[in-house]
């Protein structure tokens, strides 16, 4: 299929060369950053532009990876044709390509991607949507040869796949972060805690994370909770998260006393 | 070194077969719990007791491990001796021990332990305090052949490394339940979380969590946080939650615009 990448951050750097690595003929990357498009264009061994008016509308499919943001005004810059367009948003709607388009969807991965760090493409749950048969199946078939866990999901279901994944990734990489700014500020390696954060990512494979939850709010050690919250003092961010999870914790799964 | 186990809990169900299998000898369990002491000791091929009259004081270390709000209690409880005690408590001071026993310590695992997940006891990392050299070497001695992560540390930088083992553990792991709760709101698998969720904990192998961090808090969507907000209407302790951890990430990563 011939593909036109408009977006070079890093979903497209991720995206791009699985779908030229699974057989796909990526026609050109187009963007506003230079030196993203060329960067990413130079890996992929091809063309790239910068305007809207370079872009291919002979390609079968182009893969709008912008931020949310941006993507209803990207959606205008694009010129209309008969080739099928998509967003990989998990929170706009595919609406913003009615007006203009006949053959539009949703290709939402729902993965975290870094420019540095590796990902297993064939593992990444995509959740996918079209405005027609003829769409919806381009995109299951553009990335079918990607990774076989292909989800046919409505918006409203996505919209809250996409909550979730804020939840358990974005929010969980925030604690790893609070817990390395506390641990800075005692002069104390990271690494101490690696061992533990893969371990709590690991139990969740097996059992559900409501029986995985061990800690001191789960125990409804209160005065281990209040003794943290003391020694938190100064540091009135951390003590309001640390004390509004907590509660949360207690709410949820209710203090084992 | 002769052991004495009280406590028959997550952490001695883990802690005990280590120490075991690395050739200590386990005198005994001891706990209030029947059920529970009957099974490790069981599982230990070793004598148990409910009551701390039975104690062994010929044990070379016995190892607390119970709620940090029952450290003190049981500390009261134990007969003085020659042995060296321990608890396991990332924010319970040595000093509760410091009346009565002259050979005291700390010996705290970070890590979590739920009881049917197994846990690599080699990786664990173990933070060890003792109240002179004697009691020291003794539970370095003890912990040595389990695992060669062996920190010792004062106690305040332990109840620093334990508040945010709390935050990158028992948070990040409540972050799932979170999601997982939303998810079955609507009748979705926690299942296409997983890949999201193993990534995550994955990439702070090798970046810093600060860098690791992506989302729409993170790259400034303001919209789309926005749209979460509204789209949580009725769910006030999540929605609380999300902006408070949303705002979090923009004062501590600043939003990528």
């Amino acid at each position: 299929m011939k593909v036109v990448l408009a977006g070079a951050g890093n979903v497209a750097n991720h995206l791009g060369p699985a779908l030229q690595k699974s057989g796909h003929d990526i026609l050109q990357v187009i963007g506003r950053s230079e030196s993203l498009v060329k960067s990413l264009a130079k890996k992929l061994r091809t063309s790239h532009g910068c305007t809207f008016n370079d872009i291919r509308t002979d390609a079968d499919a182009i893969i709008l990876m912008v931020r949310d943001d941006s993507v209803k005004e990207y959606a205008r810059l694009i010129p209309s044709g008969e080739f099928t367009i998509m967003h990989t948003s998990g929170a706009v709607s595919a609406g913003v390509f009615e007006n203009k388009f006949a053959n539009y969807g949703v290709l939402y991965p729902v993965q975290t991607f870094s420019k540095t760090e590796k990902v297993k493409m064939n593992d990444v749950p995509f959740c996918i949507e079209g405005s027609n048969k003829t769409s919806l199946n381009k995109i299951r078939k553009l990335i079918s040869p990607v990774s076989e866990k292909i989800y046919q999901i409505n918006e409203d279901d996505r919209k809250f796949i996409h909550i979730s994944a804020v939840f358990a990734s974005n929010f969980s990489n925030h604690m790893y972060t609070i817990a390395d700014t506390l641990l800075k500020s005692r002069k104390i390696n990271f690494e101490i805690l690696k061992p533990l954060i893969s371990q709590t990512a690991e139990k969740i494979k097996h059992i559900s994370p409501k029986k995985a939850q061990t800690g001191p709010a789960s125990r409804g050690d209160s005065g281990t909770v209040s003794n943290h919250l003391k020694w938190l003092k100064g540091q009135d961010e951390f003590r309001e998260i640390y004390a509004l999870l907590s509660k949360s914790i207690q709410n949820l799964n209710g203090p084992v006393l």
